[in-house]
């Protein structure tokens, strides 16, 4: 990128998105960009470079965005965030690809120096074959739902904490089950609080709380509240008033 | 930063100092700044952002330089190494801050975002309630100390390779122990040599050592001296020649 | 280096490399150089600075490229990916060293004040003491060879998924093999299958793939091979076809 675009000015997000994690990725993804400023935004996550996927570039309807990776449903949700895909480019046989292309590493020899290309000003009609968005992977979510008076969330991703992301809005969960903050809350039958902050509970406690990113999550506090409830992803996460 | 500054450089010195350890992080700060130029540092540790401390902001007698973080002693040592505090500022009602703030990001929220203000221009007066540096919170840190011949100094914080930085400089250790390089010196009762470098002591041999800081050290070559030793933080290390 | 370099570019290749790892420390910057614009490029490994060797800058036949390091075998293999070394200078005294050189931290103290003193202009004659070429140390490498029909390499890195890297290039096998895609094949008695992708095989199974820079390596997908075969460094990789 430097060599190809020596004006752009490259911002790391993140480099702690645990391979395989797609999900993860994506939810990190579409947080972290309306913080960011605008330009091209190319993300991947090991290894899923070497299957299926097709590498894509997409422009989304705000903010004059660009998004490069793999068509497997990683920049899906940053892409509704900004008002959903406007234009798509398959990048299979772009000729800005570094050849040889190899078959595990498509952030060197496809995304970054593409990506470079479209920060340099080139634009998607030039870099790849036109895509329709109809046909972009999306990325599946699990949703919250009530069991009478119980709420049903699910274990959307997991940070490097073990702090557990919810499908489940502050609003969903104070108007659903009528919980208001310092009250005791069963999660899976373990009892915890709905706090505002780690500092609310003792050390070893369970917490439910609103995180950073208007999301509800779960937490214990300095431990790993995936190892105490026993969540994998997408588990079922029952939440009640204790 | 780089929406509000655009002009300012921005240098990461590290994202290695675990979650909690907030006195590392504190050393290394201190340790890391007399050699960055001048200019706005920002400092957090995960995630003590949540407790009680309040965010502030905090001119230091020489260098000019601006020192952003959570009043929790973070930005203590650092201060002292540049003649201590002359300007504080409470900004806890900022103007600056990012709105809505969340409970537990305030490296996003508040101290990201009023450092670049101070990057680019703005004063403390500026960007926060004026506070008085007398209240600003210290970094309690223990002292080593002699009991008969023998040297008691505590195990101040560990490195990732378990390396033990002692709360003792170079030349308290060879003016009160008269312990001279090459040496075998007894550590807890462990038999070492005081030497210059790992490569002056066999593999999984124990060390004492002046470290790139000019403070001692305690180190395992090629393990950790921290597990080797059994130590916690704050452990008193009892040094004595072998 | 922003001190004494402000105009400089810093780039950040990668700060994967474990501790004490310099050969996959060496064949890391051999790859990565050719895709990273000309230079002055700096390398060091945890922590064998404090070592014997010689902190060193020596210059490549081609690109007009600088490399600044330890003595020990590192800058080796990118050296002779860029045509050998022309010049080279022993930095031991250098005048742009950090007074007080530490005994551990040589990356601060003398790689990266001199690294910066090239990148601002300065030639080799004028950081240290010129040096044969001829006496930079080497980075000795295992060699594939046949044994009848089997081909024995050896296990030369790992990366952090427990990939293993193979002294060993796409050409050597297949025409001394004669294996072809998607075939299965024998690895140290395990059955495994010669692919090109991760995604070509189940979780779990065991594939022969040419990695992103020609080389063939052997992998698990979705686990450590590294662990599957019970591999150390330098370890003999029997192949065969099954």
């Amino acid at each position: 990128m430097a060599r190809i675009a020596p004006e752009a000015r490259v911002i790391d997000l993140t480099h702690g998105i645990p391979s395989f994690d797609v999900r993860l990725g994506a939810i990190t993804l579409q947080r972290a960009l309306p913080y960011a400023p605008p330009g091209v935004h190319l993300a991947v996550v090991d290894p899923e470079v070497g299957g299926r996927r097709r590498p894509i570039a997409i422009r989304v309807a705000e903010d004059d965005r660009v998004l490069v990776g793999p068509d497997n449903g990683l920049l899906w949700l940053a892409a509704q965030r900004f008002g959903g895909i406007v234009q798509a480019a398959d990048l299979t046989s772009s000729p800005y690809r570094l050849e040889p292309v190899s078959a595990t590493f498509h952030g060197r020899d496809i995304f970054a120096p593409i990506a470079a290309r479209l920060a340099a000003g080139l634009d998607l009609d030039d870099v790849g074959a036109p895509l329709d968005p109809e046909i972009v992977a999306p990325m599946p979510m699990p949703m919250a739902e009530f069991d009478g008076d119980d709420l049903i969330a699910h274990a959307l991703a997991f940070d490097r904490f073990g702090n557990v992301l919810l499908d489940l809005e502050h609003e969903e969960l104070t108007a659903g089950v009528g919980l208001r903050l310092g009250e005791a809350v069963e999660i899976n039958g373990v009892r915890g609080v709905y706090a505002t902050t780690f500092a609310d509970v003792a050390p070893g406690a369970v917490l439910l709380y609103e995180d950073a990113n208007r999301a509800m999550a779960i937490a214990v506090n300095r431990a790993s509240a995936r190892e105490a409830l026993e969540l994998v992803p997408d588990a079922r996460v029952r939440i009640r008033r204790a």
